[in-house]
């Protein structure tokens, strides 16, 4: 009785959200009907090692993955801003990052060390964890973000897109996504924040202007999701694609030597997990899925495109 | 004629220093006798990627390799501050390091940027190069080294000896020397200098106080030996060690895909290039060779002691 209920209230809830709000879809603004199943396939963490950086230039060059973001603080930023110079068509952003969640490949500030303290812990990297005695100071990270922003140009790398590592500046409080919100509008560039996570956190809706862009649905592979059913779970996220704008959050890398000992110390988006992350999705069955599906995939370039048309 | 002259000055000139000078000398400081032939097979660049700290720590742990220094700035430093901390009679000095010659992995200060912008390119690494419009102002060397130090201490590691990456801090002057020395003074750690560059760099010698360690000879190999005279190069180089303490600088790493990535603009000091050196002292002749030769191998913290002995 309550299926039938849901069932009813589904058929007919949607016509009467289009008769209330006029307004084009996010997919309308980019040309597709209300209904068009857009994908961004985006990796994220570019610059933290090689072995991410070989195989997200893979997954990039393959078409399967149409967006990817890049650490600034990491070792192996250089790396991939001189494949962005040489490459500008390819949809790269900044993956805004103020911790270092690893053990034994760490990194820190691009601010000058003395003027982001509350950012550091005492041997001057980023914090590996915030914890509820970690005091951020939204000046500090605001600084820190202007600097990885600023060395992305002074290296000749122009970033379609701004997200945020460990998502710590959208899920840590208002103030700091004020923040990363107040510094993209200055660089004129889009932020990903979806619709999905304005539940748990109402402050993301709450400080958008109207001219922010707001990605539909976000898809992520949780550390709950068996490697044995890496491919049935994304298959299944796929079938069951909603009408609308969605993100896969994805981490591809190699499982090598170096990928293995940068993140030796848990298995959580480690070597393997980044492993089967690129096997999916540079393989036939992940093609094969986005044809049978309809499924159009799409850049943060043409987001941003569309919204500065409005 | 000139010949016979000179072999009669080798011959009769030994005797005389001598005579004139009764102080012991390293070898003798450290227990041997004055004819003993002394070695430190020392590895450079650890922290600079993880291919060069797991070849490094395999090649102290054969034995054949007996003391390494570590580069604080770059990002698999805290990898080996980690084996340090946990091998503490392991020979590791701090590899100090105001340069990131590399294209595609880099490193910069420690130091806060706006302490030390002498040092920094514009986009906040070291420099690649020091050329003659690079103006490094020594005090902010000084702080800099300072700050590595500090930072090994923060991460629980007490480095044996102190010496310099690309010999920067050798080699560009008496000012930037003398920072070393300072700073070395006030650590109480000795800092590798040898006799052999005495007479390119005179204020090496002459900015030493009576109680600095001065090793005899090094030897290292150069661009010029073609790969395939590596282990010729080696050999011939142990055959002919002199009396004294030597100490050899090498460069360890596998040549796998990181190390091959991270040095990939060039072949000097590459990936093959390391993995050479590695094969070399890691190998079964290069142990037959010490034993055939008499030669003895010994660590920066025995001349630390000996020294302090004085």
């Amino acid at each position: 009785m309550k299926f039938i209920l849901l069932f009813a209230m589904l058929a007919t809830f949607p016509a009467a959200v289009v008769g209330q709000s006029a307004a084009p879809s996010l997919a309308e603004k980019l040309g597709y009907s209300r209904d068009a199943k857009l994908l961004i396939v985006h990796a994220d963490d570019l610059g933290m090692t090689h072995a991410v950086n070989a195989a997200s230039i893979k997954g990039l060059e393959s078409g399967l993955v149409s967006s990817a973001s890049m650490m600034v603080p990491c070792p192996w930023f250089p790396e991939i801003a001189d494949y962005a110079k040489a490459h500008p068509n390819a949809d790269l952003g900044l993956h805004l990052t103020v911790t270092s969640e690893r053990v034994y490949l760490r990194w820190g500030p691009v601010a000058s060390k003395e003027k982001v303290p509350s950012l550091l812990d005492a041997a001057g990297y980023f914090f590996h964890d915030w914890t509820a005695e970690t005091h951020i100071n939204p000046r500090e990270a605001e600084l820190e973000i202007r600097a990885q922003i600023e060395r992305a140009h002074a290296m000749g790398v122009h970033p379609t897109h701004l997200d945020s590592h460990q998502y710590r500046l959208f899920a840590s409080g208002k103030e700091l996504f004020e923040v990363v919100l107040h510094v993209a509008h200055d660089y004129h560039l889009p932020v990903f924040v979806t619709r999905d996570w304005f539940v748990e956190h109402p402050y993301l809706e709450s400080s958008l202007s109207r001219n922010d862009i707001v990605v539909d649905h976000t898809v992520t592979i949780e550390p709950s999701v068996p490697a044995n059913k890496w491919a049935e779970f994304y298959t299944n996220a796929i079938r069951s694609l909603r009408p609308g704008v969605t993100e896969f959050v994805i981490h591809l890398a190699y499982d090598d030597e170096e990928m293995g000992a940068a993140t030796r110390e848990r298995d959580t988006w480690g070597a393997a997990w980044r492993q089967r992350d690129f096997d999916f999705f540079t393989g036939a069955e992940f093609r094969n899925l986005l044809q049978q599906e309809n499924i159009k995939l799409i850049t943060w370039r043409e987001l941003a495109r569309a919204a500065k048309q409005e």
